[in-house]
């Protein structure tokens, strides 16, 4: 099968007949740059600049502390997390705001040894996201009770989780590769063995279609500022599937987990709905620059979203074979296959740190991560068709004039 | 002794002597409100509006992912933390930014009973602020290894603190009361019996020269939304004495407690400096207008701070005794002496809330606790001794016209 090769106006007319064109004007991008890390921190809808105004001077310097009632602060936390529950195949009441991704995934996977006692083992991938391991190996290492984590290949899972596995922790998409796994799959592979399943959604919430009811999860957890777009550290979300919230119980018994905060009483008692996954105090601004955010993505139909995120990535595979990148030392790590994907395209190159440098230099942000991979995100909802033109032209270009090579010698910066 | 009785015009010759009066115009603060809450939402510093707005802005929307190094977003924790250390009688390195004081809390107690192996038991108030108390009995649930919270009255502690306790959890200041314990008195508790002592500094960072280091001092936590004015759910902070840095555990490993985040690697390996205590990605706007406030508080010496609190306590009380307020029903809870409590003075009173709801209809802000406790907290900076004149003479209007009685049958509302 030969395809005629792709032109420049090829992408112009694909943008031109883009049903999410318009969502693009709803974010702020800065002149001269082509964005690519929206896997990593979405870019700044203008809706969350006015909200977390609004929150600011209005709620806070002018309501003051009565904003708690007045703009109903206490109940953010819900409110946010009904509205990404639409967005990843979740039910208003099972999704809640808080804390970070890794204080979350600490409370459930804890929750989930409670919730099977007996068995002591908890599986995981060795190519997860590392605060998912290193946050299991905190738990083991505090817990006393013989709780092994076993951080396995992806092909060795299926046969791992037995009657002993408490719990199986995957990310729905790998952050390296951008291989995304099928939860089907592997929900039938915990459940089959008695075993619960608990997602890590932070490469795929806001830019996949995550069915978690569908596919029976257990539980999932998310970041508030890669697709969501919410914000450098934005919050983040915990999902518990229905059937569990009445009899799960969480370590970080915080006050604003209690039936009643403001009673003061002495002695916990957890509420009675998803609250009680909650620990502390909300984090009330940068909540509300994240409901402007996620707001924002509600307007975009997340299966057009999902939709147009293959077409990018199969357009840029495909760009880089009409280029015949793989001469300049390229190689595919993202599976080739747009449905086996999640919202990034990843090449390994030998010198890849100083060709992400090279291409920032030019004005596209792409990212580097050890070893030698280079990610490109794309964020369907401000992302042109053209980007991905101009991104792989450029690409093509400093390869062969050989420019990233001023570059070679740089250091690694502290954040890569 | 009789004191000459106090008039309006002591308080504006007050105000005009008051070495912290210019610090006042740094907040903003709305026409017509008198605020007496910042012990549980302080009011907003102008230049955290500016600071968040730049991280907002500059940062994330114009610099977006690479504002980890060109902002140095990845300092944050440990850049604020320095600078709040220095409001606490810390060292800058023993302090850093992170989640809530709850989640705070979790990680210093379960490190603090691997730090005395072999001690199970850990002592606290029974008047602590609920969620120090929850954090506890959630951590007890939790270890299967017999850990016993003792949950006792203030003169109680001092004869239970012994061999068999690896840790004393005491707030500096009672957030009912205002009582402010003695650190050094417990401090020497504490060790005297081999135990560690963890300070809850949430009710006195930002508003009491606290002498940590002085004192002798294993832990603290604090939270950043009540006296360091960082807004609402603002990021709190955690201190580790220097002496414990090398060698504490804490669980809640997650990446950015990591020695080289950024390396990726699958083995949790610990920071050798305070960042060890952090656990996942800094919320990076919510730090960023926590920094704008404590900036504007550095600005104001603290020593002065705490003497203008004592005085501003002191003349309440005294105004509600010129008042003769005790025959409306009022009792003062908090201590008499000023160098015993915090920067609030509380009354109990049977109609303590329709009270409080008069005086907010009078735009008069002070909060309300269960069972019947008015809080009227001080927060030097923006506070006026006019102030508190305006705030007995309404109340004692609001007592004489019995114009309370209105609010006397109205409900509670969620928070209170």
């Amino acid at each position: 099968m030969t395809h005629r090769k792709k032109t420049k106006d090829d992408f112009l007319a694909m943008d031109a007949a883009d049903p999410l064109a318009c969502e693009r004007q709803k974010y702020s991008l800065p002149e001269g740059t082509t964005y690519f890390v929206g896997n990593s921190l979405g870019a700044m809808p203008k809706a969350s600049r006015e909200r977390i105004l609004q929150a600011v001077e209005q709620e806070w310097a002018h309501g003051l502390v009565e904003s708690w009632n007045n703009a109903d602060w206490i109940n953010l936390p819900e409110r946010i997390g009904s509205k990404i529950a639409t967005l990843i195949g979740a039910s208003g009441h099972e999704v809640v705001v808080a804390d970070s991704t890794s204080v979350n995934l600490a409370k459930l996977i804890v929750a989930a040894l409670q919730l099977k006692p007996g068995r002591k083992t908890i599986i995981t991938e060795s190519s997860s996201f590392p605060t998912d391991l290193y946050i299991m190996q905190g738990i083991a290492n505090q817990l006393s009770s013989g709780v092994e984590i076993k951080t396995l290949d992806r092909d060795e899972i299926k046969h791992a989780v037995d009657e002993n596995t408490a719990l199986l922790v995957l990310s729905h998409v790998d952050y390296r590769t951008g291989e995304l796994l099928d939860m089907d799959e592997y929900s039938n592979i915990a459940h089959d063995a008695g075993a619960l399943i608990l997602w890590d959604l932070c490469h795929s919430a806001g830019v996949i279609d995550v069915e978690l009811n569908k596919y029976n999860a257990d539980f999932a957890v998310g970041c508030g500022y890669k697709y969501l777009n919410g914000g450098p550290g934005a919050p983040a979300f915990i999902y518990v599937a229905d059937r569990w919230i009445a009899t799960i119980n969480q370590p970080l018994t915080g006050w604003m987990g209690h039936q009643s905060p403001f009673e003061f009483s002495q002695k916990h008692k957890p509420a009675d709905n998803i609250k009680k996954m909650l620990t502390g105090t909300p984090p009330v601004l940068a909540a509300s620059c994240l409901e402007g955010a996620v707001d924002t993505l509600l307007e975009a139909d997340i299966q057009l979203v999902r939709q147009k995120s293959m077409q990018l990535g199969q357009l840029m595979i495909e760009l880089m074979q009409q280029f015949d990148c793989e001469s300049f030392g390229f190689e595919l790590v993202s599976p080739q296959i747009a449905v086996q994907r999640g919202s990034q395209v990843c090449y390994q190159h030998e010198y890849g740190y100083a060709i992400i440098k090279a291409l920032i230099a030019k004005g596209f942000l792409a990212d580097y991560r050890n070893p030698g991979v280079l990610r490109f995100g794309f964020a369907p909802v401000y992302q042109r068709y053209i980007d991905v033109w101009n991104l792989v032209s450029v690409l093509v270009d400093i390869m062969e004039r050989e420019s990233w090579k001023v570059f070679k010698d740089i250091k690694q910066q502290a954040v890569t």
